[in-house]
């Protein structure tokens, strides 16, 4: 006997042909969870009797989903939904927020072959601090101080990655009980830590700035007996790319500290900072977590990020990373050490910051006009939309061969009606950013459904 | 005005000068934890008429705990207790648990040739899986299978060292209120994370073999209305070096199936497990995380560490590794790989097993036989003693420059009477082992205080 489908048959409407009306409902219903990986799609004959279409048809149809990555086809046991990945083989991917590739070959095998020589066998494989070497420690706070943050080495530990800093910060500033405020939408790998924790998270509205003032000043003049903390974005938000102004930044800084309230600064794109913005860890440095990485302003490979924390906090947040580490990488350290002392981090920084205006530019003119996309010189952009609009923005994008980020994930409540779509513009070529770009132009056609 | 000292000023007892006597007093009360890091020692003028001794001999014993790394003079301020590590600089550290250095310096320099040629910026600078890379579970699975670990690359994560992957089981299996039963004596960064945790730690009785079937027994069956989870170390167990028997495995496993209590197995010294034993987790695969790690078997420097996991559980355990972390480092991956395709694994972990058992026999050859020494063919051995003398062993041998383990960090209950002291024998070179060795044998001399 075979399991019955889940999925309620449907096509979409429109005035295509009927292989892309039933191609794109059930892109719509898997972008919208209505169904979910591992669910079996109704059988070919079955379902061309049930909405009076040819089995071809529904053959196509399965088989453009198929050739998307949406769905897969179990020999002899039918067709299911395939995992959380909407991004099929040969798609474009504008879903994850990698910067554009900045590092040559060349440079990657220069830097490998001076690490030969320079790192012995009794550095390598030595227990090192779990916060990094002093060394290491010292350089990353250099690079900090350079962009602004107050961060002296004894108060900066080098993490596996910025996530890693951001899990620290969140399990040390949130015990159980917490009322996380953040803006509503941002980072969904913050929200998953949030969510993992039990934590209570509550949406701030926003503006062309980030969160605004006065949602933060009612938050936080509420009394509803429980610790709040504040995870904020203040520079190129994700997924808004909305920035902060220097007076935001101090607003903000001192009602957390009027309402005693901790700060958790999530700098990670803290490259496109504009000049002489300060951030919040300078501005309130007794209260701010702060994290950072080289993944976006360097690469994602050397998996290295930094959480500069408040002076009271750094033997609890050294006792955090050793329970989650033990000890810190001494390779990717040298690697570290090598770049941010022969000048390759600042010209890939500067690459990087160059190549996503030219990408940005590239989205502000290939996308119309009417679809409100926000742009600010990062690596991200932003179309903002109603939710249920985005969902099937994402999924018809997907069928298309353009994999975006689920719009939902990034939203503190994912069932609140305003959300957007991200486009992420680092990691295709630019080739295949302009191609992708197109195709996501093109759906805003006029008679195209997918905006209904 | 100077603060006053919380250190009650005393000789320790014995026949020694008495500045030795002195530093014997402040080391013991040091390491028992009655005057911590950051406390200020008297000052020289009032401890010498105190304790009715020359100024000269106050300086000659606060001299010498200076050199020994255990207090720290500040200009202009006075004498004070340094930070928590006891090993001062040129001591020999017995304490930290590192294998024996096998890696050359050319061998190290090859692999980065290598890797350099293979490594391209584009795989270098991808976000690949928080697992890691298909092909490198691939390897590890393998490597695992080699030792009886049923691994199928599904159920089998990549993490940043088996600290990490540790941490990862002990979140997923112990939510708030679970009772973590382990080894009355068990491992140090264990403890660290089910006290961060708030879980009650309960400690089973233990014997040749490690924990006893009947303290399990006993444990299970009395209900507490809580949820209960076993943390073990089957082989050479830290710190008493105990390695279980197959018949006790399998009895273990008999007790959680019956009690349905999932089983964390930390296998990281599994290289050393003697031939035809299966670990837990072959035993019992539906209800135990695997626990392993490459820095015991081949060195801490590639920081990579693998968690088996039970299949209901991998997507949990991807969506936790993906929240501390993103994604696994592809640069590591790559030195695994070469490593574990080329022969170097297995050629390293043989020298290891091979010099354990080198440094084993020095150990139970140097010291004096009515010590009690516990040893197993691996780098690390285990001295049995009441706990206060433990802690005097170990302030002494700091004293004399030898490093240990404080034996309390082990100790499910640090306030229990039966404890010991960990002998790590990987770290210093043979030579500097034995020297050490020397000196810990001449504590045991007759006269001298320290087992009192």
């Amino acid at each position: 006997m075979k399991l019955a489908s889940p999925w309620a048959p449907r096509l979409a409407p429109g005035d295509e042909p009927p292989f892309e009306r039933l191609a794109g409902a059930l892109a719509d219903d898997i972008a919208a969870g209505l169904i979910g990986p591992g669910d079996r799609l109704p059988a070919h004959r079955d379902l061309a009797w049930r909405l009076g279409i040819g089995v071809g048809t529904v053959t196509k149809a399965y088989a453009r989903l198929e050739q998307r990555g949406l769905v897969r086809s179990l020999h002899g046991r039918g067709m299911f939904v395939a995992g959380t990945s909407t991004m099929g083989t040969g798609s474009i991917n504008l879903g994850i927020n990698a910067p554009p590739q900045m590092l040559s070959d060349r440079l990657l095998q220069a830097t490998l072959a001076i690490l030969a020589k320079r790192l012995d066998a009794e550095t390598f494989g030595a227990y090192s601090h779990p916060a990094g070497q002093p060394e290491h420690r010292r350089l990353i706070a250099r690079w900090l101080a350079g962009r602004g943050v107050d961060a002296e080495p004894d108060r900066t530990l080098l993490t596996h990655g910025a996530q890693q800093a951001l899990a620290i910060a969140l399990a040390m500033a949130c015990p159980p009980g917490t009322r996380l405020l953040t803006e509503a939408l941002t980072y969904p790998g913050a929200l998953l830590v949030a969510r993992q924790a039990g934590l209570e998270i509550v949406g701030l509205a926003m503006d062309e700035e980030g969160l605004t003032t006065d949602a933060l000043a009612e938050a936080l003049g509420a009394d509803h007996g429980q610790r709040r903390v504040l995870y904020v974005t203040p520079t190129l938000h994700n997924p808004t790319t909305a920035t902060m102004s220097a007076e935001r930044r101090q607003a903000v800084a001192r009602l957390c500290h009027a309402h005693d309230v901790i700060i958790i600064e999530d700098d990670v794109y803290g490259i496109f900072a504009p000049p002489g913005v300060r951030p919040l860890a300078s501005l309130a440095p007794e209260r701010t977590f702060h994290v950072a990485g080289l993944s976006k302003a360097l690469s994602p490979g050397l998996r290295m990020g930094a959480l500069v924390v408040p002076p009271d906090c750094v033997a609890e947040a050294e006792a955090r990373l050793q329970a989650s580490c033990t000890t810190a990488s001494a390779l990717q350290g040298e690697i570290m050490r090598i770049w941010l002392t022969d000048g390759t981090a600042e010209a890939v920084a500067s690459s990087i910051r160059a190549d996503a205006v030219r990408r940005s530019a590239l989205a502000a003119e290939r996308l119309p006009k009417q679809a409100g996309l926000k742009v600010n010189g990062g690596f991200h952009a932003w179309l903002p939309m109603a939710t249920e609009a985005a969902d099937r923005f994402v999924a018809r994008a997907a069928l298309r061969g353009v994999a975006l980020m689920p719009a939902r994930a990034a939203m503190a409540d994912p069932s609140a009606p305003e959300g957007g779509v991200r486009i992420s513009l680092g990691a295709p070529t630019i080739a295949q950013l302009g191609q992708a770009l197109d195709i996501l132009s093109d759906l805003f056609r006029p008679g195209r459904p997918v905006l209904v």
